[in-house]
């Protein structure tokens, strides 16, 4: 299974495509980082239909980052948005006219991304 | 029906989570402007087919939406890099230390918008 790092960020940008059943194992899991055992103890059912559940929802949850890429995208922009922080950080006014026009690129290059 | 406008803005963002057949009707008529009876002629299924395919797509879309809000966000970071354009287009260097504070808030606003 892919670690819990991976399925956080998946969780934080698709976690509303999933049911609700698979979202409360999926969250006591990933999020509160329960064990297989204490969430099947909880919930009546077998470790196995938990961690296949997990398992599912891991899957559904990467197969919406290949379509729609959301969170590659997150990751390129939030390059950009740091990257104009840098160029806010100059405190030189005579180097604010090279600033303002890669700002302007990199802030249009974000529309381009979504 | 929804209108085409809105249809074509769902396909944009959410295009790539219909399967083939969907999407190849879809296609036709919100991208390509077939009427429901010339694409029923060219994939010899009748118009109610057609009409349905894409009524349950648009619907599939719709609800895409009102999970993951990817029009929504585009259109408040739009309004952002616009007003991050506007700030760039001044002259003054003199107006650079407010002007770089407001851009590197609006940055960050970009990313908390993901």
């Amino acid at each position: 299974m892919e670690n819990k790092i991976s399925q956080g960020n998946l969780y934080d940008f698709y976690g509303e495509m999933l049911n609700e059943h698979q979202r409360e194992v999926y969250e006591d899991f990933v999020l509160n980082d329960l064990s297989l055992g204490e969430i099947a103890a909880d919930r009546g059912i077998s470790r196995q239909a938990v961690h296949d559940s997990v398992k599912r929802s891991t899957k559904q949850l990467e197969e919406y980052e290949s379509k729609l890429h959301l969170i590659e995208k997150f990751v390129n922009i939030r390059d950009k948005v740091q990257r104009i922080n840098i160029l806010c950080e100059s405190d030189e006014a005579s180097e604010w006219i090279k600033a303002k026009q890669e700002i302007e690129t990199i802030a249009n290059d974000i529309l381009e991304e979504l």
